[in-house]
C-alpha cells in the first residue's frame, strides 16, 4: 500500500477485507469444483462526481500492495471456522491460498472517464471473487479524493494547496490514504505526519489557536513561534480579532524579525470571518508597514467553489488550506466504481458476458478489452476507444467506432497524431512486474495530463463530455448481445 | 481500537497520526520549558447532521486503545529527524514519551448534543497537543456513522438493517471502523468480514450477480446456492429480469426445497428497479405459490428518506441492505467536532479559558466541567446541564440554568426525577480504569437511549432541539468573560 517498509497497518492483515458473500460464493464454487474456472472482470465507474469532466485514477499501488500480501493468517481461519458455515477443506484451501491472477491496469495518475475499463483482472473465479471488495474500496476512495483535489487545485489556479483534512477524515486510513490521493491530484503538502512518513509527501502546517491561548498574550505567542520557526513562520491571526489584534501583532513580529536581520517572507493564516475582505485588509496593512509580498493562507471550510469565488473577487489570498471538503469529497463522498464479470473461459475460448439492465446506460460492455487513447499533434487527448482484446486498432484517418449506449450507431472523432495503450500488464500470474513508482512520478503524470486536457473538460460547471467509444467489433458484439439476451 | 489481539493495523504505529503543527507547537513549548504545563481540553461538536435531533457517541474505545498504545517507534523518530526541523533533545523526549493524561468521557453509545463536553482531557500541553488530531479523527467519524445508522434504523422501524458499505467506504478503516459505528447505531449485521472478526459484529450477505452469471442459467445458479446454503438462502433476483425470471426461478427453488422437506423461510433480494412495486409483485407471486411470509431484502442506494418512503407506500420489503449512504454519511459526510482549550493550571489553580468569536454561537464554554442529564419519572431525558467542575448540582424542583448563547439569560426546565453524571473517568494518569466493554453493551446503551428519547427529537425533519443549558455559575463565568475579553 506504500513504499514504507514498516507501515502502520499489517500488510498481511487484510485478507478478510471482503464482503461475506464473496466467501460464501467462493465456498460454493469450491464445492461445485468450479472455483478454478478462469474469468475476467473489469473495474469501471458509471458516473463522474458532480460538475466534473474527468477523474484522476488513484489507489492502484495500494491495491497491488494488498494483492501481493494477500494471505489468510491463522487467526483469520480461526475466525471463519468459528462461524460454523465453512467446511474444513475449504478453510484449509484458504489457508494455503496465494493469488495467481493477472492484472492489467491504466497507470495510476491517468485521467479516466465513465465506463472505461480501468483495471482488467483475469484469474480463477475463486480469487476474483475474494478481491472484489478490497479492490473497490481502495480504488473508489482514492480516485474520488484525487479527483476532488484536482478540482480544488484547478480553482486555486497555481496557488499552493495544503491538505489539512485528518481531523474530519473517515478514520485513520481515510486520512492517510486520502492524503496520498490528494497529493496525486495536485495538493502540494499535507498536515498528516503519518501520511508524510508513509508516502513521502511533504508535510506542513502553521500553529493552532491553542498556541496563542496558552501564552499570556497573542504578541508573546507570535514572538515565541517566530523565534523557534523563523523559516516556517505562518502566524494564525484570528484567535482574538483578526483586524485589530492578529494582523497588527503579526506585523510587529515580522518587522522585529526583519530588523534583527532575519530575512523571512511575512506570512499569516486567516481561519474565520470574511476571508476576502480580511485578506485585502491584511495585505494593505502589511504592505503599508513595509512587509512586501506577504503569504496569506486561508482555511475554514473551503471547497473549489469558494476558492474560485474568492479568487474572482480579487482576494489577496495566495495559499489555501483545505480540509473537510477535500478529504471527504463532501458534496459527493463516494465514487460509483463497480467490478463486473466480462468473460468466462471454457476450454481454450473466452466467452464474453454482459449484465443486461432495463437501463441501457447500465448495461455492461462485454468482453476482454484494451483501452486506447488518441491524441492530436499538440498532445491533447482526442478520444478513447475500447477495443476487444486482440482486435486491430485504428491505423489511419479519423477514429471511428460505435456509441456505448446505442452500439448500432457509428460514431467518429478527428484524425489522431498518436495513440497510447492504456491497459498495461502490472501483475502476471500473481507476480508484480515492476516496483512501485515514486509518488512524485504518479503525481507528475496526473498534473501533466490535467495540463494537456483542453479547457472545455476542466470547466467547473457543465463541462464537455469526453468522447469514449466502442470499437466496431465491440459495438457489434454488444449490439448482438442486447438484441439476443441468451448470448449474454 | 478493538478487542481483537491481532488487529489488522499496528496498534503502536499511530503516533504520527497527528497534524504537523502539533509537533511544531510541542517542540516550541518544549524549548520554552512550558511543555509540562497542565491544561484541560474539551471535545465537542457544534452542529448535528442535517434534520437530525441527536447524535450517538461512538469511537471512544478506539481512541482509548490508541492512547494506551501511543509511543514513537524508531522509524517514527528517524522520519521526524529526516525533516531537519526538530532538535535531537526533543526527538529523544518523544522517543521516551508515554501519555500521562486523565480522560473523562461520556460512555460510548450515549446520545449527545451540540456543545456538550463529550470528552474532557487533562494533561500536559505536550500530550494534549499530540493527541488532538487522532482524537478528532476517531471520534468525529464514528459518531457521524453511528448517528446516520440510528437514523436509518429509525426509518426501518424495527426491520433488520444490514450494513453493506465496504466497497464505497473511505479506505479499509472507513469500512472497518464504519461497520463498528453502524452496529453501535443499530445495524444488525455487516457484510465486512474484517469488521466482523475485529469487533465481533454478526456478518451476513446474500450472493452477487456474478454468481448467477457464472452458471449456465439463473435457475441452476439458484439451485446450487440453495443446496449449499439452505439456512441462509437469500436469492438475488434481478440479474436478468426480476419479474419474469428472478422471482419465478426463486419460487421454483424454494418450492423444491420445501418439497424435499427443507423448511426454510423463502427469501429474495431486490437490487434494482422500482423496489416498492417489485416487492409487492414478488410478495404476491410468492404467497400465491404457497411461500408464506417471505423475507424481501432491498438494496440499491438506500438512505433513510427512501426507506421511510418505501415503508409509507406499503412496500413488502422487510429487511434492508444499506451501503454507500450509510458508510459515508452521504448527505453530510463530516461531523464538526472540535477540541478546545478550556483551562490552564497555574500553580494549584485552574484558570478558565475561552475562545471568543465574532459569532456568539461559536464562542466556547470556558472551564473544566461536569455534564448532568436529568430524567423524568418515566426515564425520558428532560435536559442536560453543563456545570463547572466541583460545583453543586441541582438538588430539587425545576432545573434552572443559563442560556449557552445568551448566558445572561436565565432558563429552566421541568422538575426531574433523577439524574446521571455523564462525564466519567476512564483514564487516570495515563492508566485505563476499565477493560473495553463488549460492543454489544455499547450498542445496547445506544438502543435503549434512542428508545427512551421522546418522539419529538426523533422526527426525520425539523426535530425539536434538545435542551442543553449552562449552570448558573458557568453562565455567569461565560457572561463575564464575554463582557471582558481580557479575562478569556
Amino acid at each position: 500500500m506504500n513504499p514504507n517498509k514498516n507501515p502502520w497497518f499489517r500488510r498481511e492483515g487484510l485478507a478478510l477485507l471482503t464482503d461475506f458473500y464473496e466467501l460464501t460464493m467462493m465456498a460454493g464454487q469450491w464445492k461445485e469444483q468450479r472455483s478454478d474456472q478462469r474469468v475476467t472482470f473489469n473495474y469501471f465507474f458509471r458516473s463522474l462526481p458532480p460538475h466534473t469532466g474527468f477523474a484522476v485514477f488513484a489507489g492502484l499501488e495500494s491495491f497491488l500492495d494488498y494483492l501481493e500480501h494477500l494471505r489468510f493468517g491463522d487467526d483469520d481461519i480461526d475466525y471463519l471456522r468459528s462461524l460454523n458455515i465453512f467446511g474444513d477443506d475449504f478453510l484449509e484451501h484458504l489457508h494455503t491460498f496465494r493469488p495467481t491472477c493477472t492484472v492489467q491496469a491504466v497507470p495510476e495518475g491517468t485521467l479516466v472517464y465513465p465506463y472505461e475499463p480501468i483495471l482488467q483482472i483475469e484469474g480463477t473465479i475463486f480469487e476474483t471473487l475474494l478481491i472484489e471488495s478490497a479492490l473497490l474500496n481502495l480504488l473508489n476512495f482514492q480516485t474520488l479524493i484525487a479527483t476532488k483535489a484536482a478540482r480544488i487545485c484547478l480553482a486555486a489556479n497555481g496557488d499552493p494547496v495544503m491538505e489539512f483534512g485528518l481531523r474530519r477524515a473517515h478514520g485513520p486510513d481515510g486520512g492517510v490514504s486520502g492524503s496520498r490521493a490528494a497529493h496525486i491530484g495536485g495538493c502540494n503538502s499535507t498536515s498528516n505526519v503519518l501520511a508524510g512518513k508513509t508516502f513521502g509527501i511533504p508535510v506542513g502546517g502553521t500553529h493552532a489557536h491553542s498556541w496563542v491561548m496558552s501564552f499570556p498574550s497573542e504578541l508573546e505567542a507570535f514572538r515565541t513561534f517566530a523565534r523557534h520557526y523563523p523559516d516556517r513562520c505562518v502566524l494564525l491571526v484570528d484567535t482574538y480579532d483578526t483586524e485589530t489584534s492578529g494582523v497588527p501583532n503579526a506585523i510587529t513580529v515580522f518587522k522585529e524579525m526583519h530588523a534583527a536581520g532575519i530575512d523571512v517572507r511575512p506570512a499569516i493564516r486567516l481561519d474565520s470571518g470574511d476571508l476576502s475582505r480580511l485578506s485585502k485588509i491584511a495585505y494593505q496593512k502589511m504592505t503599508e508597514a513595509g512587509l512586501e509580498d506577504p503569504l496569506i493562507v486561508a482555511s475554514n471550510d473551503l471547497d473549489e467553489e469558494l476558492v474560485a469565488d474568492l479568487k474572482r473577487q480579487g482576494s489577496k489570498i495566495n495559499a489555501w488550506g483545505v480540509g473537510t471538503h477535500l478529504i471527504t469529497a463532501y458534496d459527493a463522498p463516494a465514487l460509483s466504481g463497480v467490478y463486473k464479470l466480462v468473460a468466462i473461459r471454457e476450454g481454450d475460448t473466452w466467452h464474453s458476458r454482459m449484465k443486461i439492465s432495463s437501463n441501457i446506460e447500465k448495461a455492461t460492455d462485454p468482453g476482454r478489452k484494451q483501452l486506447i487513447r488518441y491524441f492530436d499533434r499538440d498532445d491533447h487527448p482526442l478520444c478513447d476507444v475500447m477495443y476487444l482484446d486482440g482486435e486491430d486498432h485504428h491505423t489511419g484517418g479519423p477514429v471511428t467506432g460505435r456509441s456505448r449506449t446505442w452500439p448500432h450507431r457509428k460514431v467518429h472523432a478527428a484524425s489522431p497524431a498518436w495513440q497510447e495503450e492504456l491497459l498495461q500488464s502490472v501483475v502476471v500470474d500473481g507476480k508484480r512486474l515492476h516496483e512501485s513508482p515514486p509518488i512524485a512520478d504518479i503525481r507528475a503524470r496526473a498534473l501533466a495530463q490535467i495540463a494537456a486536457l483542453p479547457e472545455e473538460f476542466k470547466r467547473m460547471r457543465n463541462p464537455q463530455i469526453y468522447d469514449v467509444m466502442l470499437s466496431e467489433s465491440l459495438g457489434e458484439l454488444k449490439d448482438s448481445m442486447l438484441s439476443n439476451p441468451d448470448l449474454a
